[in-house]
């Protein structure tokens, strides 16, 4: 096994105090991988701890390495390890679910009663985080990437998983006619994802250009801007064959904002599915049109099975994530780093590079 | 065809102001019978029509005769009528869709785009109700009721389609955990369907006593008072294998209450069903435990062929619904009628004699 | 922990060459448990071992422990068992998944990769079944039963959980027509459990009088005898609305007959559900029916989580099996057990006691 | 109403007795479109009348117009047609359910009890076909074509259609392992349906060459000659993470080849879904099989709502039909086109011209 003689780790400790620490490296075990973390990306909750050190009931109790979006090499090989050499190049679950409890027994390891996800506070003590430079996984959390997929692009398995498993959720999208609400990121993956899965016709909307231009790029046959076009997405009511009651078949919420749910829902038709992606607390709801239209508004959290997918089709090149790459920086530049990365004008997905 | 001297309806103009008067009677088409009335039910949305001159957006701009929750007999039938003969006794369903238009054609017939429900105020002119001495109907809206079942319980028909249709959208409940938030006329027939479905376990909520007695008759294993018993419901949780999660897996809300809802999500597991019934205008709701628990909230609407189901369960004497009718009172005192309907710790279904 | 004095088994070497043997105990590990068995079921794969050695492709290759129908009574428990104490009396489920398999992982335990269940020459090892003295079970294979369940209705949880189990597969059986074809316990607990699913209407077929009646004991709404009513089914699609196309929403063939099946197709609706229980081999299907009428057929095999609910619903007196108990019959006169459980006009469920 | 004094249509008398005759063009009705056809495609059905004078059951009893797949161009539009001109190119579907009974108002139209699908003799007097110069249509048949959709690639829309309705049977493929047995056109339109609703890898079998080599032009990831590599398709087994119990999630048998769908059978996972789209008459089917491994087998019958998204797909090039239409003959050389048909080794889909 090879000498970790650098392990150093971006630690938060709370709000904008994220400092530069070495941590240990625990030992490899049987079934395990070590790893140097070649990339690693900024997802909407790392902001949050280092913005505000947590979001809703959520918060940062006590140091915690971020990150939980990285890919790495593989350096040493626990000794049951079956096909997994070092110099592997592998995208990295941070999935951890106990395998054991009754979720994990029914496949529904997102509800996991014990999961470990990396850069986690939602229990104490907190999980810890990716952004390393040496990191020990288990063999279940390591996919092989090709040669022709980048570091970065390996990253985007990550959040790639989290736009699929949205997309299961809604059921078939084949033929259907979609919206996407919230175009950062996860709407961008999404709107990719939809168009994967044979929708007809994908609509995506937000409030800012690069967010759109990036819907456009992932395959949006049009990109709305709610703020100077207000009136365009109550038009496609008139466009359908049934006038006032709705024209798409499913909505995806991935903004978090009640105002975006509610102006969507006047455009999907009865039975409409709506899948909620992104977490916006407290939200007011129209429950009459709920009922009256028999929407079914499904929750969609994170991930299981869908992370082999995602890598699966980035090896085959079955999707292109390359223009939701905005920039790659050192992670000794955190701060610059975070600060881009909040920018919405400017950043879709930055990554850390940590040789 | 026999000559309908006299046909009496109750009109309602303004709020309060409930009006008996003589309508006409339409002519008899091929297809169609002629019934007089026995009895009618009085519903949640009636007495907001009359308390209020209508709910939400929905008001009355002109006179119209209430109601929808009927069954008669049968004076005369249409040329081309088949399985019908005067003098048979009917239960009545007051939902005419279209047949023709895309939702109808989809078998949503709930969704109908020129649906004419009796006694609506949503489209105007607004469909005239069925609080009348004689009434002309299509062949389609009449079912057969047996000699067993009464006037009133055949009028019961329709509230348990609107529950069977509840049931329906919360797909398979055989052997499933199913808690019930309010226990009004169609809280307490959900319980009934519930168990019916094969519920291994119902529980239900309201904040009075009578909701809850009649729960208890319609077969929920148990009644909680929430306004008494204010912790009783969050200790499902700790009873159940997974603690924190929840122990139901299906939640009726047929209460309309944003408390009563987010009070209900807690103690149902991940991805468990909500299926919203009660209709309550605009709602608060923890968006983050939709999310995170992934659950599926589905509104249930009216019903369609379950009204047919619900007529089959009475003639084989598959539920017993004469529990939840509480008076029956000539239509000449509809004002003593709809008092009593909006006491809820008197009443549960109110109904009028049309004799 | 008590002195096992005595542990003898039933033995099956070759067909009809049933042995009465001692075997070992196993060793009682923490989370285990060990029992004094009472009781237990001779099942349709213990008389084909019996008869035969086996059927289709799985033979008897090696002296196996038979049964996997048992209940019992806690002689001790392991030292990390919590929730248990010796005296109680627990139903057995012979179903040992190793939940870390794929299929597990997905909730699919009846598919487990590495399944061991009770007396099946399925694999080779085979896996010792349960028709013996003492056993030792896991914790996670008793669920206690309450004091008015026999030991013989504890027995029936595990074909009732097949029953169950099949109706699971059928989907929402709530007011749908149901056929069942053979009416053997199985299909007679389909009825059972059928009804309980909330079917408004079950009819079961068969070609002998004991099943027949059985079936209505168990709530069917009428039971064909194929053999002297040959055009008893067919009638049905007369008398549906639409004449030609059939009548059931639902089929459950649990005769393994290929003549019932392709009988019972042709009185089953478009897209209607067809589920198969019974193993039957190569059969010959009219497979343009399949098409042209756009049925589901699914295979149903066994169950996982449906235990603990047959379990439920024997302890909450939801279901009453007792009417398919025959007789129960010492271990030592086991050849004349298994005469009786051949003869379909005498027997319906017949048991064993271990004392 | 301009004159039409040509109509000469392709009228079938018996096997291989095929005439060109002229026929009467009916009166136009208000919502109805009066075409000159322009292409007509040869299905398999059509070859079936014309070699062996119909399939099973279904016997040619009169002279019957053959043809069901057919684009063309309006000549005349009714008095109450809205957006139709003459002169614009249509695609036409030759499914014309009656919209009124039980099956349509369940939005289940293959299924209408008084189904006129074009050129069938499944009812007597058997529905005339659509190769013919002159037809006159109903509005809901039609379906304007791009100009970049060729009349041939218009007439494609049908046995399209009939691929996305096998695909949508098999309910979500994103992410899927598909197995396509028999690659004929439907089957390689079911590859090319399958793909474009995001089945992550795709594997087609036959017997012959040209069917596998139109399989990889509709994009299978591979194509096994299972006469040539007989070993080929049970060898996924042992590269799949569960060894023995299957590789494919989904199977579309379109070869209604008993020998192809138990060969599948082995290689599809428990729960595994077989879609059948090829008629095969009696099949004798492992169903052991079925049963242990839990399949679920779902017939897939013609098309509905199907075919508009076909023509939505080729009119935005979402789809390139192409590569499967073999050739195109005029109508007056009708019996090479059928010879043409008939030879698995040169043809896909032969078309007719009718100018």
């Amino acid at each position: 096994m090879p000498t970790t003689t650098h392990n150093q780790a971006l630690v938060i400790h709370a709000p904008r105090d994220l400092r530069i620490e070495t941590v240990e490296t625990p030992a490899l075990g049987a079934n395990q991988l070590l790893l140097r973390v070649k990339a690693g990306g900024i997802c909407g909750s790392d902001l949050h701890y280092y913005q505000n050190g947590g979001f809703g009931a959520i918060r940062i109790k006590e140091p915690m390495v971020l990150g939980h979006e990285v890919s790495g090499q593989i350096s040493a090989v626990g000794q049951a390890v079956q096909g997994f050499v070092a110099g592997d190049r592998v995208a990295i679950s941070p999935s951890r679910p106990c395998m054991m409890c009754h979720y994990c027994q029914a496949g529904l390891q997102m509800h996991c009663l014990d999961m470990r996800y990396y850069g986690s506070a939602m229990r104490t003590p907190h999980v810890q985080g990716a952004f390393r430079q040496s990191l020990v996984v288990d063999v279940s959390q390591a996919h092989k990437i090709e040669d022709h997929v980048s570091d970065a692009e390996g990253v985007m398995a990550e959040p790639l998983s989290v736009a699929l498993h949205a997309v299961r959720r809604a059921g078939p999208l084949f033929g259907k006619r979609v919206l996407v609400t919230g175009c950062g990121p996860i709407g961008a993956l999404i709107v990719l994802a939809a168009k994967q899965a044979g929708a007809i016709e994908v609509v995506a909307t937000d409030m800012a250009a690069m967010p759109l231009k990036s819907a456009l790029r992932m395959g949006a046959d049009r990109a709305i801007n709610v703020s100077t076009e207000p009136d365009a997405l109550a038009a496609y009511n008139a466009t359908s064959f049934n006038a006032s009651k709705g024209y798409f078949d499913v909505l995806f919420e991935a903004s978090g904002n009640a105002r975006a749910l509610a102006g969507a829902m006047e455009v999907v038709r009865p039975r409409g599915i709506l899948v909620q992606v992104g977490m916006g607390g407290e939200m007011q709801l129209p429950m009459n049109m709920i009922v009256a239209k028999e929407f079914e508004m499904r929750g969609a959290f994170r991930f299981h099975e869908e992370y082999a997918q995602a890598v699966e089709m980035l090896n085959k090149r079955m999707v292109d994530v390359k223009p939701l790459i905005t920039a790659t920086i050192h992670y000794r530049d955190a701060d610059t780093a975070f600060a881009l990365a909040a920018d919405r004008a400017q950043a879709m997905k930055v990554m850390f590079s940590f040789d």
